[in-house]
């Protein structure tokens, strides 16, 4: 079921001084910040030869990873996201099993424009997992 | 510098459940367990299209995951490894900007046989970053 891996994100206390830390010390393709205020975050994109990392800020007063950088003032691995070519397909066969798919249930449109979910991560080894459908 | 996303290392509680869960339920290509004595890991291979999961589990009493697994009895998202060309010269370059690499600062083999280095997560946004040479 799962595809690629979409990108692997990361919360940073400071995304001026992430940026420059990919973009010079890491020599890393790093892109402008986006704001996405459907998502209460800012992102940048690291573009890497076969996947893309995702630098997370908080926007406005609601951002859902301000909670976890009170928990990590330094910043951490946030989530991952695999890409399914059908991510109605994908929850259905998830939550028939048992696991438990964040907010509603019902797909949101992501950054990337395409319809993503969140699952839990108490049912993923601890891992906060994001679903993509690309395609 | 840093070229592909070589993989992103997951730490488990239970290395059967996990493996069983990315076999069955998400679907992958999951590989089977491999002791890694020398790194106090054992270790399940998940290949994507475009990158690698690993699974980890403690082996031995000196396990380098024990306290992860300790503080996060979930498991959680444990490392990211970013592929380098040259592993020397990486680490002068980010040691002379400043960052601090975990033990003697000596490439030890990985579990992919390749030279690796694990850099501070203080200095890289809370993540711990595995820099492995390739090819």
């Amino acid at each position: 079921m799962i595809g690629r891996l979409n990108h692997v994100a990361i919360a940073v206390p400071d995304l001026e001084a992430a940026s420059e830390q990919y973009r010079n010390t890491l020599g890393a393709k790093v892109g402008e910040p986006q704001d996405e205020p459907d998502h209460g975050v800012t992102v940048v994109f690291i573009e890497l030869p076969n996947t893309k990392v995702e630098l997370l800020y908080p926007l406005g007063e609601k951002s859902p990873i301000a909670g976890f950088l009170e928990k990590n003032p330094a910043g951490g691995i946030h989530h991952m996201c695999y890409e399914v070519e059908d991510i109605l397909a994908a929850r259905d066969k998830l939550t028939e099993q048992g696991a438990r798919v964040l907010g509603n249930g019902e797909p949101k449109i992501g950054a990337h424009k395409n319809p993503v979910l969140f699952l839990h991560p108490k049912d993923f080894n601890g891992c906060l997992i994001e679903l993509e459908q690309v395609g």
